[in-house]
């Protein structure tokens, strides 16, 4: 898509977490390795605002590249296509290990008739382990929004 | 309370948000700068993984200076009392801008008749305007469970 700087999801920067989303059939899979310093009180353990950050963009990626597809185009191509978080819902399930990858499990629930609003239900695993899972309502912006942001 | 290294409220771990809480009367409040790094995909709005992070790390510590309020003993004072994530509720209502500090403020709504869980309601401000609000559930763990951390 270029141009993504996005904390959690943009390529473009250096400091963010920089996660990548790809469909499996119709999942929306992902792979995150912490760094150490994304621990929780207990030094071992994934901090639940990471888990927050990576299950958001994922789940939001998710909703943009289901709209692509629903339109039959090209992750990425123009007209852009943008979602923002309408809400996100998490229940945490079992402590999450800091020390090895997490993986991330989305589905699309629900497209509104209009196509604006996308639902996407995910689970992160830490091996088999479900540690946590969320519901997450992304919402179509129009491209002006994101591109308001070009000029500082 | 000394030997905090978590990633959003830890002082204790230099590469994270550093958030810090307080009482004002009955609200517990903080103040989050963002660092330009935050970003969301619009480059001049505040990432909504770090919205979750700060939330959930000052209400899950407002959790815990709830219990110690109820036992009438000072935040951090032995035993220690500390709670875990169970859920996480977040409306995103709003764009927060970067450029500028966001203000929570969190209330207690709930205290199990155990003393076991505590649900706490949170706003995020950014100047007036309400950007974000959450609803969190936290549940008090053993200690045992946050010194096992201690050993890597």
């Amino acid at each position: 898509m270029g141009g993504n700087h996005c904390w959690g999801c943009g390529s473009d920067n250096p400091k963010g977490l920089q996660i990548k989303s790809h469909w499996e059939d119709d999942i929306a899979v992902c792979r995150f390795v912490p760094r150490p310093e994304h621990m929780a009180g207990p030094t071992h353990i994934l901090n639940g605002g990471i888990i927050a950050t990576v299950i958001d963009c994922h789940t939001v990626c998710t909703a943009m590249a289901e709209l692509y597809r629903l339109e039959g185009r090209p992750i990425g191509s123009d007209p852009i296509i943008w979602c923002a978080t309408a809400s996100l819902e998490i229940t945490y399930l079992k402590p999450t290990p800091l020390d090895q990858p997490v993986f991330l499990q989305a589905k699309v629930s629900e497209v509104s008739a209009s196509r604006r609003k996308v639902k996407v239900e995910c689970s992160l695993f830490s091996g088999q382990t479900e540690c946590a899972k969320a519901s997450v309502l992304a919402v179509r912006v129009p491209d002006e929004w994101r591109q308001a942001s070009a000029k500082p």
